[in-house]
């Protein structure tokens, strides 16, 4: 890159939570400013975040439409290079759609929509407007998860047997909706969150996170959802046995309601040869297990690991790296794409999930409810 | 106790592995004394792994009808208290029945009969006895899964929302059956082992886990069976999914094929206040998980854990116990009860796993091996 | 702040390893921006690491001396607020008192100088120019270890009776100085490391956080140094036993020959009523350990945890954070003290550590090397 | 062996921990069985002792002098072959010369002896004996030790230059030795325990466990002894630096008041090709770090585990075996060179702590006495 890449933000006002996180990880390298945004459908909210933020009031909009529109009519010079999304998913879409074609790049959180319908709509979106889309299912930026993805994608484990993945957290085990906790409050609501709350917030991360490591496709699953607190509409709690295509079998399941439990996502992998696991809460070590040989913690920021995954390394091992600069990865493999869709270059393939992966999540979503409505039956994934 | 309790042996000739197991457990604390065995169907090897015992060789016999029947006829002052039966499982109906219509108290291992049939029938003949039947499910003899027990019964997680528990083995990997090993070529024989391989050998001690800890009972579950190995007749994986009574719900899985784990059985429990953690491979600690206060680590052998804890602990806290001393805390409450019949006295109750935890762990496999053979249906617990 | 910090660079150039931590620390949150560097005494070498790290190539200054110069002659609204001193250990000094008497605030990397003679005179200065001076013991900057100073400074643990304090690494293991390898070769020169290698670069880090955590001074010493390469001239592992003022022990080792470690800086406080454990590698937990009650670990972004400490997670709990967020946060505390210097406030005390750290450090430093050389005796902690 | 070796004890009546420990050790793999004794200088509890431990009465002795006469003269097929002494360490010498001058071998708690002077006398005896002296550093037992011991005799680790081994407990962290609790009141009153408390108690065993391991002979040493309890004439924690023969370097404490610690001794070996490290309390596992590789963790029970160790395992891999299993194998040990000596074949070597092991660890302890009484200097460790 020449220069630094201009970013404006949609969402992300004064309280939220992953809007922060997303500055962060877009600053953290130097590589990419925050110049405007659009930080709250109120008005009067998006100005102030924007001047905790000390950007040039010009550039903080009262709405995304308006910051879509203005900032399109700026010289190339002085415009944003890419929209980052972090409102609710409710309006992912829509906020998505506006800014790729009024010809912008876009990072979204996840999930990448509302439901499979407006994924597959967006999906098209992207495709014809030749722009970069990139999805924050963060937990693919860490280092180890890369060396896990490297070394069953290299055979060093066989073929794939089994994935266990798990994401338990317990912090829905009161109702603080009814308190008004806002994170709490969208999530589990069926017009704001869509038809899932656990599966869809957490469950498609432990999902994607398998995915992403051995490359496996769903055929069909099984799956249990349950809402353990009184007048929770959505379930806060679901487990879902797995076919593979090719014979493996998963058991995947996430949970809200696991009480002490924070963000335990953690994944197993087994194959014929060797097998591996991983913790999100201790992210710089890779476990990997032989049937007839010493177990290995393979750490981050060591010569023995895989060339590409000691490009994200910023620091020594023994000094360890975490969630942030785990999502600040996402962002400059992004940033990578983008800069060569911004310099007219063709945009090479880097290493950030994309429009297939927000495509192929909510369809894991649609299936799991609807094999969770059936109460009895195994389910086919639903294709796209 | 005024004396040694005497004990015979059925099994655990030469080169078994669990025979020699129950020998440790019950010779370790100086309660109970080997006098007597038939230790293999083939005479002369039952009469040698006697003589390596240091046993007088005229109570080494070469048929478990010559022992019931030559002990029995034995002056009471000599005669065993009681028999421990290691053979294959499908012969522990005859073994038992044999000795306990003879007169004597039973230790049997697990699982306690061929098929749940049998194990409705070995019930009836336990009680019509008037004998002692202990099983060894032996992890339910660690002291920490006995505080698990005692935090949940004493309500200190609150209302009980779900369990995962897990049993994973890797030592199945190969098809070792075909080289002759014998441990492996039994369990995947259905002639030998029944209608399952996995769940039955190991499946079932998770399941026996997560009742003895919350006492929740199974309303129905859906299960998947895989046979990894080509060629074998059994399932080496199982992966189910439950609902409780009451509403809770478990995931509970084995595996003897994820390659590099050990004996990796554990369990977690979530509750209402809170949740709790145990791991096999380190059963020192118990972890007890809070939604708003630090994590626990309970350690055997401390003064704060609960009273009828602190009397299954050896040695002081800090110096570990494991695996045998685990196995030997069920010997002796078995002994407990035993000395009671043995005296005449009525028998108290005593915490070892009893002929109905056998007939509720067949009625597990068998409706496991019904659902999995379904292929789609979530199955009714068959109840007996 | 109204606006956000503006930032120069001494030393930090391409291959540099600190000044990208430094960088990454000052960016992540928003705060603070880059704007003037002198990256390297080689001036060709400066301007190329200013434009990679897309700097108006007029405030990328072939030396310290004219960068001091001119950005001292800008107008207050574009000159820096502060410098951040990245350099080798020999030229701390030089530097940080050209820009200090140049009128500007100073984050400076440790050891403070390249040794207490010039510590001390360090000292006089900062205090003459009424400027900012941070001096970044990075590891305090960890919530952890902050939550694990807040519980001794609250009597939590009561008196303080021991403190061990550990810092191995392994990396030179092989002699790569040799090699040219320049992190190596620098640390085991003397002209450029000083009179210390071992302790010089990592012992200092555990005796500041053993300072920090507890705030006991040290009373007397007693060290063994060996050089275990042939040729180093400096030690590359340090042992220590100390007394402290008040009668609490402490043993405190650094070594860079413990083959296998990465950065496994560890710290445990023993107190007469409970006492704690913190890890480097793994900062996000606190063990706590009781004499009469289980343990407990405290996990990093927990309402339970105090106040103080919550201020210093960006994240919520089990998303880990680590080594950059921690550098952050001595960077943000002194980017709050700097803030109220470039407004003429008087400027409040923060969490960082400063220049009596420094100097304290050199005199830890200095007590050690004396009691090595001596081969034999306990030494008087040199006071400053 | 053809028969059951048969033994006697001396202490260990009701109340005491240890003797226990001892008859669990021995009985647990059935090569040994417990026929007489004299449990307690107080001949009516002796007695009440036997009986609890179903022991013929007229084998329960009043005193040990009366046990060593009477059983030697008890034909060779009925008396003891050997006796286990498990009183306080200020009786160990009389009681150990009147056994061995009487034709017994013996078993002995550790330490040896009351001082350094009666140990070498006892050695002078025993060698006179030609009996077996087995002393229960029952640390080296566990197999995991094994495993590390042949790691660095093999070369595995290259030249060794650094050992850190603690052991850190904290049940004297309050003056329960006032409150009459008998255990800390021998061990903190000189006249029963010698002249040290801490490091003659546990930190003579970290001290064995790295001869064990290494081999190494340790040159001089530097010693810190504090008693933090008011009133406590013996030391309570105890630091130590050493200097071995051939240039290593270690650190070496124990301590006694290390709150809510159990019995957390742990040994860290440092090479040039490699490191390990291992914890009592999880000693199922040995962990290899290495300077260029992921680090591995041997487990007990492997196949990949050297064939000397794998002998020491009972069970699988996976199935923790722990203190008692390890105390066993001092026991069992012992046993084989018990079982040449009744048999009058010449004595092989077995792997158990000897005399030797005796008289180094009582040096260990006098030398650091004296170092710590000068309160500045090294001091040559005490050659014997």
């Amino acid at each position: 890159m020449k220069r630094k890449l201009r970013m404006g933000m949609v969402g992300g006002g004064q309280g939220a939570f992953i809007g922060s996180v997303h500055r962060i990880a877009a600053l953290m390298d130097g590589k990419m400013e925050l110049v405007a945004g659009a930080f709250s459908s109120n008005a009067k909210r998006s100005k102030a975040s924007g001047k905790e933020l000390f950007l040039d009031p010009k550039r903080v909009y009262a709405s995304y439409q308006e910051m879509a529109q203005k900032e399109a009519s700026l010289p190339p010079e002085e415009r944003i290079d890419f929209v980052s999304i972090v409102t609710p998913n409710n309006s992912h879409f829509a906020v998505a759609k506006t800014f790729l074609e009024a010809g912008f790049n876009v990072i979204c959180d996840k999930p990448v929509t509302f439901d499979l319908k407006e994924a597959k709509k967006l999906r098209a979106i992207v495709k014809k407007s030749g722009k970069v889309f990139a999805l924050t299912h963060n937990y693919t930026g860490y280092p180890m998860v890369k060396e896990a993805r490297q070394m069953v994608r290299s055979g060093k484990l066989g073929r794939i047997l089994k994935i266990v993945a798990e994401y338990p957290q317990g912090w829905l085990i009161d109702s603080i909706e009814k308190d008004g906790q806002k994170q709490a409050a969208w999530r589990t609501d069926p017009k704001q969150a869509g038809a899932s709350c656990c599966i869809g917030d957490i469950g498609t991360h432990a999902e994607n996170l398998g995915r992403y490591i051995t490359g496996l496709e769903i055929d069909s699953l099984c799956a249990e959802f349950t809402s353990f607190l009184p007048g929770r509409k959505l379930e806060d709690d679901g487990n879902i046995l797995i076919r593979y295509k090719g014979g493996a079998k998963g058991i995947l399941y996430a949970s809200q309601i696991s009480a002490g439990e924070e963000n335990s996502l953690n994944i197993r992998v087994y194959g014929t040869k060797a097998s591996l696991e991983w913790q999100q809460e201790f992210p710089n070590e890779l476990i990997v297990k032989y049937p007839d040989a010493p177990r290995q913690i393979h750490r981050r920021g060591n010569d023995y690991n895989s060339k590409v995954v000691q490009g994200f390394a910023r620091i020594p091992a023994g000094h360890p790296e975490a969630f942030l600069e785990a999502f600040a990865n996402i962002y400059l493999e992004a940033a990578k794409a983008i800069a060569d869709e911004v310099s007219g270059r063709k945009i090479k393939t880097h290493d950030f999930p994309s429009i297939e992966d927000g495509v192929e999540g909510m369809a894991f979503i649609e299936t799991t409810v609807k094999s969770a409505k059936s109460k009895t039956k195994w389910t086919k994934f639903i294709r796209t």
